[in-house]
């Protein structure tokens, strides 16, 4: 008989600028208190200026590289958006998040996560101002 | 004892051209007949040519400008491409559904869905020409 | 009474430098043989050099197409780089890795994935030289 069941949990993560900010421990310390072993865990940021990334964590240079890429590709001028009221930083963070993720699945087997050898889950800070953001974790699993 | 269970609805979805269209209201119908309180959604769509996107549902300009903002980037230009025969917009169409999302999973708590205050779901057409896409709805909770 | 049961397995797949290799066969061929008819498969890529995507698998143009705009938006240029240490294709591929899919979930029904008839799931190797890479499937399902 199945004993699958279910558990979700609103992470709070901190951020200080454009940039991305590692949130593979906060989710590692959150799993490791459910006694469950196997299952998929699934990660959504609730923001339309934020998104999640699974990226390298061995060398910081990069994350600086992966920013200004999108520094590059999304660039802060008023005269490519008719979106301008809420900062210049506004729109470029909307199409920042566009081409990211917004959610992330990732499997559990054996009370581990199944990221690769250098996988770190990422918050993606795309605004300038510090924001408080939240991060919804589900899990179904047994 | 768990009493998870599973859901399925194919949504269809019309479109008139490039542009994003807002799905979050059929998605919700959808859910409120259900029963099932606790779970994760999946939406998946079932093109190529099309795909989906939560973005801001506050300002109409954020989709306007994410609209310019592929439409610089995948630019319909023949020299630019091997695949033309399905006409000028088609391989810009694959490289907006590649950069975008074909599924996205959102964690349902309490009846609703955990979405941020100014998120909706969106069907990012990308093709010139109206279509009627399909999405998949895929629920599992209790 | 729900059946809902989890089945896992990690799908080795060998990669010949840049470009879309196609996993949709051997996916199914694990699906066979599970006898789970309703649920949803997740796949999970194992690496932040290559990711996955889901394309027209009818017209191989496209995927080369594909991997062409991706040179281009992210050009193998030490100037625009910090991190170089890997060779002038690692931080590229990094990047085009977080611009596609490290995840995708896929529902099923009836035993059958509900992938769109032009629709095929592809490993995208991002990478010059040829690599073993690891794609995880989780499936819950009844």
């Amino acid at each position: 008989m199945t004993e699958l069941r279910q558990a979700l949990h609103r992470l709070g993560v901190e951020t200080y600028g454009q940039g991305l900010v590692e949130i593979t421990k906060p989710i590692k310390d959150w799993l490791s208190h459910l006694d469950i072993e196997d299952g998929l865990l699934t990660l959504f940021c609730r923001h339309t200026s934020a998104s999640l990334l699974i990226q390298e964590n061995a060398d910081p240079d990069v994350c600086r590289d992966l920013e200004a890429f999108f520094a590059r590709i999304a660039p802060e001028d008023g005269n490519l958006y008719v979106h301008n009221a809420e900062g210049p930083d506004d729109m470029p963070a909307h199409i920042r998040a566009a081409l990211t993720q917004t959610q992330l699945s990732i499997p559990l087997h054996g009370g581990k996560l199944l990221l690769g050898t250098w996988q770190g889950v990422y918050l993606f800070e795309h605004r300038r101002a510090p924001h408080h953001r939240e991060v919804v974790l589900h899990l179904i699993g047994e």
